[in-house]
């Protein structure tokens, strides 16, 4: 297979990149070499020691490459705006390459912004050109984004991952808080709680603490009581956001598994996708979008 | 004035030092040298070093020393009990010195406990021996007490001090959230609308990035704001803890002063209580227990 473009996935802690052929990848590869580790002028150079051996076809990147500490600010498109993905290019074609940049989107009432997760639901659009509905998108910020008709209409980030993360290894509770996997039906009893009583959730924190000090609290019951507070209080802010609508999970395997027993707990059937799936189809989007240009 | 023993309160990341005479400090010291930087065999060392000079008197400590991480583990005392310190001797009078550690206490339903705090409580009826109400002790884990009739009858912990640190500090919001004062208006409209609606208070904190970065906010208000939420939701949930009753807040000053400000936005007149007065009175009343054997 002919690689004819390549497909770059550009976070603040990671590059991935994919040698492309049409839309099937040929070829993958990553780094650890992430937008908050380089300098503007260190982007060219990375770029062309990680695609070595490849041919000096088309990069298509998104993330936080385009974002004002990245390489080349892609600024943020405005909603409602069309799902298909804008771009910038990077001055110079480095390397012989033409480098576009997908550009992230705003939200202007309430504040909110997105970046990367634009391109997984130009993706999400590009296999399912019909979907209408919402896309909920877990990460260390969560969005849920509406969809209708070829559009973002407007959407809305939590920081659920950001402060699991921060709970569960940095503060007192990383004493008590295990890894591994959640148990379903503990899980759930603490989403049911903190959606009904959110404030109970906000008082329950410190008792995991003390609880596995006091009464040897099992770490992996800890861990689901703590995720499903978390992931509660999301739900019940979120809630235009899910309530009678069709959602489809694009995430993370283990995280989107979470939300997927959550929301099926509220009575819907959510619908799931890949990141890799959705973020590679969406950069498939736009090199044809480039291709048009 | 003569030197008759000395106050310690060994905390996780401090260790402070008065040298006393009856319920008056000489000389007070203070150094980084806190449990968590300290193996069992060092606390010895540390204490003569710390106290070098000082004649060889008795020694009463309370904090985190007393953990089982620390010199000697001075087990809880369960509610209710009474607010008299129970104390636990180091083995061997080091350094020549009787050395005593202060109990924390525990509360088993809900799990619940407080290392440090005992002794401010001590302190609180010390100084009002007929106090019958709810301390309020804002600080990494800000603890509600309920006291009546001399004893600690129940209480409950907040992790608020400590999430607020994790997020203004460590998450994507420090680029967000200034230092400095908190607009008391800005404060008071937080507090009270994470009380009227936890879950929007959940949706406003990554707000607060995606305000920063489209419409410049102000890093002092966005620091209102995260305070505000977070001191709504521990008010929200610590209302059968406040509501109607007399309070009593022991806190560092900036901090107590937002509880105050907090509470008195909900009608109470909160009284005020220097952290520092309450530890030394606390540890006044153990010496005398002391000096009963």
């Amino acid at each position: 297979m002919t690689i004819d473009w390549i497909a770059a996935d550009w976070g603040t802690t990671n590059l991935r990149l994919w040698a492309m052929s049409g839309r099937s990848p040929v070829e993958a590869r990553s780094s650890d070499q992430g937008m908050a580790s380089l300098t503007p002028d260190q982007f060219a150079d990375v770029l062309a020691q990680a695609t070595d051996g490849w041919p000096a076809v088309p990069v298509i990147a998104c993330g936080m490459v385009g974002s004002r500490q990245g390489w080349v600010e892609a600024p943020y498109a405005a909603v409602p705006c069309p799902a298909t993905p804008r771009m910038v290019a990077v001055p110079g074609d480095p390397g012989g390459r033409p480098v576009r940049i997908v550009c992230g989107i705003r939200q202007d009432a309430p504040a909110d912004v997105m970046r990367g997760e634009e391109t997984q639901i130009a993706g999400l659009l590009a296999l399912d050109p019909d979907f209408d509905g919402i896309a909920c998108l877990p990460g260390t910020h969560t969005k849920w984004v509406r969809i209708s008709a070829g559009e973002i209409c407007n959407f809305k980030s939590f920081m659920t991952g950001e402060i699991f993360g921060l709970l569960a290894e940095q503060s007192v509770l990383r004493h008590s808080v295990g890894t591994g996997t959640c148990d379903p039906a503990v899980f759930r009893g603490a989403v049911s709680d903190a959606m009904a009583r959110p404030e109970r959730g906000y008082a329950g924190l410190f008792q995991l603490r003390a609880e596995s000090l006091l009464a040897d609290l099992d770490p992996a019951t800890a861990r689901a009581r703590l995720s499903g507070t978390l992931i509660g209080w999301e739900l019940a802010a979120a809630r235009p956001w899910w309530l009678g609508c069709d959602v489809t999970i694009i995430g993370a395997p283990a995280l989107s598994a979470l939300y997927a027993e959550a929301l099926t707990a509220q009575g819907l059937a959510p619908a799931r996708m890949s990141v890799a799936d959705a973020t590679l189809a969406g950069l498939a989007a736009a090199h044809r979008q480039f291709l048009q240009g």
